[in-house]
Order: structure tokens, then sequence, then C-alpha cells
């Protein structure tokens, strides 16, 4: 592919118009996972419910933005002053679990249609990640962790509400922290974040910073297609078992059991309690 | 009654002053709904954690302000800064958890008694809802949902903080959410907050502002008292259920049910979950 | 003791710097707190959910700061802007977790090791104590409850925050609520806290400034090292029995029980309820 083509090309994907089509993907998405999350009972809960049901779908729907603001100190209720994106999310909502004979539903589960949603919904969490990462930067210039936080929680808000969101439907299940188990979205966010903070506040990385963004987005649309085609969920577990393994104990662990000492350790721990 | 004679005592109504005397009102009624939500076990309760039992009376006393305040970026503890009316919250809880063969209780759930305090709560509920309106449309000016939102909470704020306010008392009841079953009060606040944001924002209501003020607290000191009375808990029900079967897939579904699609569509989706 | 010394001494422990030795005691002290809270699981957990377990130890290390800040309308994440500080707490959460043969956990349980750490904590602690107040002083000049909550919660966060720090770790106890048995240390920075405002918003306190500073020094560190050499916990519970028994109830149900009062009123009240 010629270069000047492809940088045109990021060119444009950075400066791409996210209202309405890509507003209409995420709810789409977000208002099907709402639903799935429901069970079976899906059905049955928005005819009884459907007031938890609505709240819990735009809560998941401006997640990124509300948790983002309550951790700066901005107004949490702030996303949803834009009265059109507001819309569109009920719109959407009503069609997935309101229209007559499931259509909206089904139709947003047909597969071509969902993949063009999906791909549409990594190019939207891209830019989010980017405003967020931009926006702390902005706020505090020297503090990385702090970008890095927020950019993850705009790039994937629905996680980290989730617990909150099941229990606007009350559902309460402690265990199902994202911390606990981070999604493949949460760790993907963390990198592209960690990206944007060295593009825009060191020099170690050369691309333009058009170039480093279309390679993010290519990067999240690429793993979200090969999850939904291929079933690959998660690129990062072997590096993370690698790390895991040279930093965090693993080799050392299998050391003090080879020695016999983590064993010998873990047994006084245990007597000492006792006593 | 001569019109006048009305829209004079609404311009009076709308310029009452609440403290103290309505905060007395307003505080009696949460100091005795913590205690009844603490059951048989109040007495023994109050005794042994007497500082979970204030911060979750002053909790409830002031949770619009604090749970508004929360939600719109101002600081959360700021309600508290208005020494007069917590020392009158802290006096009435004391009055109703501590006096000796507690009369303070008994003065407090008697009728005649009962019956005042509730309907000047309904008068300072309406203030807080207009407040709060106003209060969202200054910071917002175009975000209805959010001077709803707003509008709501602070008129009926202890039904949304009770489960923080059962969590600081070591109960958690995760399917007490009230967005699950909302509660007339809930449902009164929305459509009060509505009026004001109509009054306010359109044209749509021609009669001048203190007589929809009036109208709202007739209305609110009306069904509360007829709550208490006659048994009327709430009057929007048939309204709601008018509106599911038209708009929330009632009619729909019976529909589908009848052609038998509905049940064989469940049946394929539970089919398709096994597999 | 020479008084101009003892004063010389109280100005100098006024002034002390607390980067970066304070704040290593008091990130181990943290750090071994979570450790010993995941139980003869830690361990494992540590290995397996590393993102997890740095959260909540961050959480805990800046408890204090992060909750205030919320209370107050400021930005919750601001605590962690300071590089230095976080760096330095998850260097020490490194040692105390993944060190290998358990040497940094050992070396921080080393009882000489811990009276130092522990000391130093508490005079980190007066000094967090004395910056909320008077952070929330500045906000809010007349509101006396304003400034005792937030030094409160400045001095002792982690107790507030641990339903949260354990639900980062997919346990959720919320019979474990700080407001129901308060521990030492909120009892302590409560003290602290009216006596600090005591000292700056009256003047009832004649003794300087530097004084009453150190005064609390000394007795927050005497009563943790007699919390660690004597097993003494909660010097404060025979002064709250007395408070209990003249003010909440104590003595008026006694007197009821007596006359064969108390008994009956409960009688009446479930039968009541019964009906």
């Amino acid at each position: 592919m010629d270069p000047e083509a492809f940088l045109d090309m990021a060119n444009q994907v950075i400066k791409l118009k996210m209202f309405p089509y890509f507003d209409i993907a995420h709810s789409l998405l977000c208002a099907i996972a709402v639903r799935e999350d429901l069970g079976s009972g899906a059905q049955g809960f928005s005819r009884k419910h459907p007031l938890a049901c609505w709240l819990s779908t735009m809560l998941m729907i401006f997640s990124g933005g509300m948790v983002a603001n309550g951790l700066l100190g901005e107004p949490i209720l702030a996303p949803l002053k834009n009265t059109p994106q507001l819309l569109v999310g009920t719109i959407v909502w009503y069609l997935v679990f309101y229209t007559p004979f499931d259509i909206g539903y089904k139709v947003g589960k047909f597969l071509p249609f969902k993949i063009i949603a999906s791909a549409m919904k990594e190019i939207y969490r891209c830019k989010k990640i980017h405003d967020g990462v931009t926006h702390a930067a902005k706020l505090y210039p020297n503090a990385y962790i702090i970008m890095i936080i927020i950019g993850t929680l705009k790039g994937n808000g629905a996680g980290f509400t989730k617990l909150l969101e099941r229990l606007i439907r009350g559902a309460w299940t402690p265990t199902a922290m994202e911390f606990m188990q981070p999604s493949f979205y949460t760790k993907a966010s963390v990198v592209a974040s960690i990206i944007f903070v060295l593009d825009k506040k060191t020099d170690l990385i050369s691309a333009p910073h058009a170039l480093v963004y279309f390679g993010i987005v290519i990067f999240l649309v690429y793993f979200k297609l090969s999850s939904i085609l291929l079933g690959i969920h998660d690129p990062f577990v072997p590096f993370e078992n690698l790390f895991c393994a040279l930093f965090l104990g693993g080799i050392w662990d299998s050391l003090a059991k080879l020695l016999g000492k983590g064993q010998a350790k873990e047994e006084t721990k245990d007597v000492k309690k006792t006593n």
C-alpha cells in the first residue's frame, strides 16, 4: 500500500464524525449486552421493570464518561446533557427490547450487522480513549497514571460499572469485579492509553500522531473481529503469563517449592496463626 | 372560591419559610422511617450502634441534597454546612430514639400529629423539587433529562439512598432498589419535575407560576393524606398499566402469544443456549 | 523536662518532612494489612489477581485523600498525581507481596521494625488529620461537623473504604461497616479533629498550636504502642459506656425495666405489629 495514501486514510479516520452512526452502533451493542446479561428472563424483566431496564442501559452507554467525570471531580450527569445522543440511546433501547415479535433484537444479533456494529464500536472506543487521555493530560500534565486510568475507563467504562448496572436491576454479584479478571477490552484500553501517553508525553514514538491513532484502531478492530469470527478471546494471555512468571513471583515460587522451603514456610505461618 | 384570593394564597405558599418548622417535620418523619426500617430490633440497635443510627438518619434527612450534589459535581457534604438544620435533625433523632419511656417516638406516631407533619413534609418536598429543577436548569439550560433527574432526587432522595443507608447500619438488601419498584413519591416527584420543566422552559402551561406550584403542593398533600387515611397508595398504577400495554410490549406480546409465536420464540432461544 | 526544649521539639515535629520515610512506613503497614486481610490465601491471590491486589493496596494507601476529595467535590483521583508517592507505594507493595522467599513481608512483620513503622504512621496520621481540618475550615469556615468528618476521614480513611477495598478483591462483607463498630483509630481521629477544631476556632485551648499538635502526636503514638506491646486496644470504651448510660437510654431503659414498663412496652409494640 502506498504510504502516503495510508497516512491520508489515517488522517481521515482521526477526523471521523461520531454522531450519529457510531453512537447508534455503540448503543445497540450496549442494549444487546444488557439484554443478554438478563438471560432468559429478559423479556419478562423489561415488561415488569422498564425504568430499571432503561436506566441500566443508559448507565452502560454513558458509563465511560460518567465514571471518568466522577473520578475527576466533574459532574457525573454531564454526559446526559447531550440530548441527541440520549435520544439515540433511548430509541435503540426501545427497539431492542420492545419491538413486536422481537424484530429489533433479532436484527441486531444478525451476524453481518453485528460485525459492522462491533467494528464501529471499536473505532468509537479508540476515539474515547484518546479523548480521555488528552483530557486527563490537560488537568494533570505530569500524572501518567491518571491519564492511563481515565483512558481505560473511557475505553471500557461498562466493565467497571457492571456491578452498579446489575444493582440497578436488583442483582448483586460482587465476585464479577472487573479488576479480578480484566477483560480483553480493559487490557486493550490500558495498552492503547499507554501508547497515547507515550506518543503525547515522550519522544519514544517517532511516527506521526495520526498513524499511531490509526494503528490502534486497526489493532482494536482486528482483535474484535477475530474474537467474533475465530473465537480468539485474549491475545494478551501469553505476555501476561511471562510477566507474572518473571516479576510476580512465578519463578521464585517454583524455586522455593523445589527447595522445599515454600511448603515449610506456609506451614509455619499456619501454625503461628493457630497458636 | 375567589380566584384572586386563591392566587394570593398561592403566592404566600411559594414564599413560605421552611426553617425551622418544616425541617422539624421532615426530620421527624425521616427518623421515624429509620426506626421502623430497623423493625423490632430498633431499641437494641440504637443503644448498641448510636453512631450508625445517627449517621443513617442524617443521610436520610439530607439525602436529596447530597445525591444531587454528588451527581452535579458539587461537594456532597455541602448540605451539612447548614448547622441549624443539622442541629434540628440531631435533636429530633435524639427525641425519637432515646427519650425515656419512648415518649418522643409515641408522640411522633400519634395520628393527628403525624398527619400535620406529613402534610408539611409534602410542602417541603414541593419546594425541594422546584429548587432542584431551577438549579439544574441554571447549570444545563437545555438538558431536560438532567432537570427531571435532579428534581426527582431532591424530591425523594431517601428512596435512592435506601441501600446505602441500610448499608451504614450493616444491612445489605440489593433487591430493594428504588428503580425496580419506584414508590409513589418517586413517581410524583418525576411528574412534578416534568411540570416544573414545562412551566419554565416551554409555553405549554399558561397559568401563573405560583398557581402551578400551588397545584403541585395540593396534589402532593392530597395523595399523602389519602394514603394515610384511606389507604390509597398509588394513583399512578392505572396510567402506568395503560402505557405499558400500549408502548412497552403489552399488546404485541399478547398478540404474539395468540399467534403461538411468542411461545415458540422463547423455546428456540432456550434451545440455542443449551447447545 | 525543660518546657522551652519541649516547645522546641513540638515546633520541630510540626515541621517534619513526611516524604519519603513516613510514606514508606504508611505504605508498608497498608500493604501488610491488605495481605493479612486476605488471610492464608494471600500468596495465591497475589499471583492470580495482581491488578486487584495492587489496586486495593493503592486504595488503602490513598483512601483518606480520595474519600475526603470525593465528599468535598474535588477530583477523587487527585492524590494519585503525586507520582513519587505512588512509586513508593508500588515498590512497597511489590516488596511485601512478591519478594523471593517472602523476605519483604517477614522484615515488615519483624517486631522492632513494625514498632518504628507504626509510630511513624501515627505521626503521619496526626499531620493528615490536621491538614484535613485546616482544608475543610478553609472551604466551610463555620461548618464544624464537616471539619470533624474530613479530619476523621483523612485520619482513618482505610477504615471507611474497607468495604470497597474488599469489593475490588471480589469479597463483599456488608456487616464489616466501620460505623457499626468504630475502631480505635476512628475514635482517636474524631477526638483529634475535635481538638484541632477547638484550637483553631475557639479560645478554649490556650496552649500554643505546636504544643496541641505535639500532644496529639504523643497520644496517638502512645496508644498505638500500648496496643502492640500491651494489648490495650481501646481506651475510649469506659467513657463511651458512661456516655451511653447517661444520654443514650442506658439509665432510662434500666429504670423502665425495673418499673416493669419496658417489658410491657415491647410486648404491646409486637402485638400491634402482628395485628
